[in-house]
């Protein structure tokens, strides 16, 4: 076999692009089978499509789940990997190590069953079965094929005493509470506003701020039926109902719940929400935007146009000890297992 | 006159779009001559076009100065304001106060020539005089016709002591260093990259970092003739060309000349550089992105991807005092203000 060029643990042997770009930023990825000495093989069992991709793929197809599979399988076979063109954005998978290349530095072993923590975006994939077992119409998408792991990637050993599905949805969006905890911890008692605080990544984020010493906080959900559900669950203080997308209802509400807020976490998959989020926050406040959907030139020019002194902080996806972080967090609260198993 | 509602500081008032969003994000502003009673109106003299937005422009017109011309024309007429539909950003202007409302709180009066530090993609605007001065070959657009401030707009005098083009340009780009400045000071002695260190909120980030305590200064400019010009400025201790597009080089280059970086600033409007400074950037260190040509997603998973622990900040536009604290940077640095006079 020849090998055209060395590994990179950014994966970059594998793009074919003409141009040198990063595998995330790749239009087309080399799927061959045969690992380059720092990387691992992994048997898929299942997707988790990112929520925006999803979403985006449900309204262009009018919810014909036949044609959001094919289109699926058209991205993953023309790119080589999973991302929506759309949103940008892709999801993650499980499966079983297959093969560990002898360089490997992820501490991975054959049989390991493990969840991704990169993007499925950067993340060389081949589908194997044509999706049969899946119809198109939620974000969890079983799945036979490999993918391939890069020196610097990142997986997780899926943990015994969580079943499976619970812990990927928890590890899919592990990066929020971990980020959320970090900020929070700058402030002293700080109140903390979560926007979609009834959501996957909102409610730990909720639980995350919390255990970083939040003064108070406050939920903010889209309608009724979610904020009964968040009421019960007991991670915040103040639940509001809000249209996020309405920038002045969002701030007369977080303000009237205790607000503005020192630290404002976004966790909403809809597109217009920086506005609002910004107006909710106090002077030398944070906002983290967690949501796909955020627009940078928004943000950027939303907070001058307001005159507005926050700090704004893109969501990384990654923190050291995320996946465990956030698996602790729903181990240790009960209101947060409660909405994840609802969500199953 | 009717008066359909009530003001707002943020402008809401002015917009006309169906739904209820604020101007920045509006399709339409009301560009009606009449002020509510918080508004300032100011008779414009010059639009100076962002430079992501311009650049777009003249490619898209293959350097057709009277098509250019032409679509910023189209553009203010249909969206009464000037906010690129591609890039999404637009500018700032100068002009003079020519009516200020009895409720107005900006401490502005009737004279006063001033320059608006909210974006123009915001601003209500009126152009009278179909930009006939103007040839389309420059971000400098004389213009005469009338512009509006919110109650919540930030508008500065220009200096007597500097000539006004000068000001007007460094005002243009006046956040990045003020905020440069505040998170280089939340490391000790750090080492600082600016990736288009030469240019105006480059030079500017450069000094702003120096004085606030930064112990290595790398700039980054893409070609030899630039990095002349930015060694005999002094502004940095370390003049490196690279491509910041090249994620691989760049990483490469910023670790050769002392990094990386504990705070790495992206001044460069070119797309595709988001990688590029997450490598080029220490564990736990900072990214601040002032390029409207970032892209939220290609950052946040482009982080992920990385297993790359860095924080990224969305370069926000107004930190309180921006615009004095430039003109004094510039006022005490021969440096800053050879490359700017270079430019004008």
């Amino acid at each position: 076999m020849t090998r055209p060029r060395p590994s990179d643990p950014t994966g970059l042997h594998r793009v074919l692009d003409p141009g040198r770009v990063l595998p995330q930023a790749a239009q087309r990825l080399d799927t061959r089978c045969e690992l380059w000495p720092d990387e691992v093989r992994v048997r898929v069992e299942r997707l988790n499509l990112d929520a925006a991709s999803f979403r985006q793929l449900e309204r262009k197809h009018g919810g014909d789940g036949a044609a959001v599979r094919a289109e699926v399988l058209d991205i993953v076979r023309t790119r080589g990997k999973m991302q929506n063109p759309e949103t940008g954005s892709g999801g993650m998978l499980i499966g079983v190590v297959e093969e560990v290349g002898p360089e490997s530095t992820l501490g991975l072993e054959v049989g390991d069953r493990v969840a991704t923590l990169v993007s499925l975006t950067l993340t060389p994939l081949v589908i194997e079965d044509e999706l049969a077992g899946w119809d198109g119409l939620g974000e969890q998408v079983p799945c036979s094929g490999y993918a391939v792991l890069f020196g610097r990637s990142i997986a997780a050993r899926i943990p015994d005493d969580l079943p499976a599905d619970l812990s990927l949805s928890v590890m899919d969006v592990c990066g929020a509470p971990a980020l959320t905890a970090r900020v929070v911890a700058d402030y002293v008692e700080p109140t903390v506003a979560v926007i979609g605080g009834g959501g996957k990544s909102g409610s730990l984020s909720l639980a995350a701020a919390r255990q970083a010493g939040a003064g108070r906080l406050i939920g903010v959900v889209p309608h009724e039926t979610e904020a009964a559900l968040l009421r019960d669950s007991g991670l915040a203080d103040e639940v509001v109902v809000a249209d996020a997308r309405d920038p002045i209802v969002l701030r007369d509400e977080v303000h009237k719940a205790g607000g503005p807020a020192d630290v404002t976490v976004v966790c909403v998959d809809v597109p217009g929400c920086e506005g609002g989020a910004i107006l909710a926050t106090a002077e030398r406040g944070t906002v983290i935007f967690f949501s796909m959907a955020t627009s940078f030139p928004a943000a950027a020019l939303g907070a001058e146009g307001l005159a507005a002194d926050v700090r704004m902080v893109i969501g990384n996806g990654y923190v050291p000890g995320h996946a465990s972080y956030a698996l602790e967090l729903l181990r240790g609260n009960d209101g947060v297992r409660d909405l994840f198993e609802r969500r199953l």
